[in-house]
């Protein structure tokens, strides 16, 4: 059994992974009962695909292992505030509550506990290793940065 | 070079064959130039994913033909109002046109012109085929409805 700290180090384990591909560096992973489930890290870059953001992949291979749509009871752990079409998926699939670490740069989900999408609402906890994940980040855009000038 | 209407005809084919496969029937298509990129239909039941949107199997496909994630000048039509997910996803992937047919009960895009996500905009117009489209899901429903009663 994992404790939130533990499941956001996992995904910031991730997120390094991403890093080290060349990705905008964001982990995720699906948990159940405390347990994983599955994990994803963002890999737009080198899938050359728009929908593979960390959370679609863990998504994804969470309906895989569970075989349904709906992954009743499920929580999602991502290192960055999601977009709209990771949260969009969230409530898709029915995942119960979203822990994420850094918010975006224009965070729509700030103190907001809560969002309902299609009668389904999520549940939204922010912050959580925040400044490691934001330093992550940071620090990737920074390199892409200097790499430009 | 297909039109609007003869490209929401193609959509709402696609609708039928997720009705067939006793889906919610949704059609889409991913267009650039008029002509036809790809195509998918709602598969959550059949793939058991809350991923696999009519919409996000178009996009995805779509992002493997053109081998990128950014679908510069690609256009999407789909029979039903697109979920947040899905429209998330459009904006993620850069399209800049959105075509849909009926509108969702609970619509959010009814007489909106566009929708600005992270800095990209969306371009919207929902209505063609409407009545076509929307006979589909209702059709889909009521025989729901009396399957259950």
């Amino acid at each position: 059994m994992l404790n939130k700290q533990e499941t956001m180090q996992v995904a910031l384990k991730l997120a390094i992974k991403a890093y080290r591909h060349g990705e905008v560096p964001v982990g995720a992973v699906v948990v159940k009962d405390g347990m994983i489930v599955s994990t994803g890290y963002n890999s737009r870059e080198s899938k050359k695909n728009a929908i593979w953001h960390a959370e679609m992949i863990a998504i994804d291979k969470a309906c895989k292992k569970l075989r349904s749509w709906r992954l009743n009871d499920c929580e999602l752990f991502v290192t960055l505030e999601p977009c709209m079409m990771c949260i969009g998926a969230c409530a898709n699939a029915r995942i119960k509550k979203v822990y994420f670490g850094a918010y975006s740069n224009d965070s729509k989900l700030k103190d907001v506990p809560s969002i309902s999408i299609l009668n389904h609402n999520v549940n939204l906890e922010g912050g959580i290793y925040q400044k490691e994940c934001e330093n992550l980040i940071k620090k990737f855009f920074e390199e892409r940065r200097n790499v430009k000038n």
